[in-house]
């Protein structure tokens, strides 16, 4: 898992909201996000951006846990509860993997451990393997 | 629309992530994201969820262009192009509304006027109207 | 469960399609499918809106196998594996619920026990309950 | 669009459930369903999943008006409108298209011209193509 630590390093976009990798395996992957101010909306509960990001670097890192690149085609998120501060948690898993297509579901909680929201994705598989020189640049 | 500028404004998220909102009418909306450096994921091109972050903003204030307060219950989002510079658009208009539901579509486009994504939302339309107590909190 | 009973002899689509219903408890549901040849499309494999509809009855028990009237508003369906003959088994359980709105996750897996779709539904709750005059019509 | 009147021709699922193509073009098309008994549902409606089969025979003939088979890997359905007599039509058009992948809109309204469901669908597209032997089968 040396590559999805490194791939989860280069992803400005999931440092920048504060969202914390704490798990791969092959096919799953667990993350986290301590709520702050700048995750609020204007009726000071969790954006649903945010927890729509915090499930998608799960989703990334979960789909990109094998040897090719995988580019997210799809998802389909259903919010379930409100919150507005503590701790979220995202845990994801793949449902069905062939050649061109896999397939995750990803549920995130709060500290309660109450479903927040569920998010499930699609992925179309690339040829090209992590550690060819195209996704070095 | 002074509500929704003040709804606009209080947006702590959509500010951090650095999305502009353009325009607002009575289930419309029109918004901008400026491509930067913390917007990209692992393989630098913009990262999905800061995508959906956009289509969101524009989802949340067109929802929320009525005087019912809207909550998220449903998003779903097919990424369709990879960009890695320039300016995204997003662009929603309502399809459809009654008393307890409506939904939204939002298109996602580059400079260039490709579609980069495209999202479905929708909302559950709460009793509460803006400007009463209950969400000055 | 004898109103769920009455529920399922009365939806005449299922019937019509042939899904037999196996199993149905508190939020939960279970059901068949033997694919015969109405089942197939152009390409003779079973048509996606087949699959579908068996695992719409499963959504639709599930979610009204409490007091209240449930209606589907949404629901999001990814294919994986096709098939051409056999049978096929929907299975599907509450991922949710509160007054207003419920989600459900629905598994379709053929004879070999492989996962040829999934299925995630959300639905409105009306404060009309089963047994009451209103749906008796 | 020879081909495609023979693909919908041997749409065994969408002639059993009563479905009647209307218009094809390039990326397009257009359905009916007359609205008959056994396409209700236990409540007397039309049934999500019959207005879903209506949906997905506009998708595949969409999808399929080009040289290569499209198969459906993703449908996202939002039902809108409960009806219960008359006429449904459903129009649907490409929303985006690459080597790969293609995404299809599609609406459904009754007689009323009111709508009753939004559909969106994405296809994977193989390297077959129509009138090779592949499918002939």
């Amino acid at each position: 898992m040396a590559i999805i630590s490194e791939f989860y390093k280069n992803d400005k976009f999931s440092e920048h909201v504060g969202i914390e990798l704490l798990e791969v395996s092959a096919g799953r992957a667990k993350a986290k996000l301590e709520i702050k101010k700048h995750h609020l909306n204007s009726v000071n509960i969790v954006h649903g951006a945010a927890i729509f990001a915090l499930a998608d670097l799960v989703f990334a890192v979960a789909s990109n846990s094998h040897e090719n690149i995988s580019v997210a085609i799809n998802a389909n998120i259903s919010f379930i509860k409100a919150v507005n501060s503590g701790i979220l948690i995202a845990e994801g898993e793949e449902v069905s993997i062939n050649p061109k297509l896999a397939n995750y579901s990803i549920h995130i909680k709060d500290e309660k451990n109450d479903l927040v929201a569920v998010f499930q994705g699609m992925v179309y598989r690339k040829k090209e393997k992590y550690g060819s020189k195209d996704i070095k640049n």
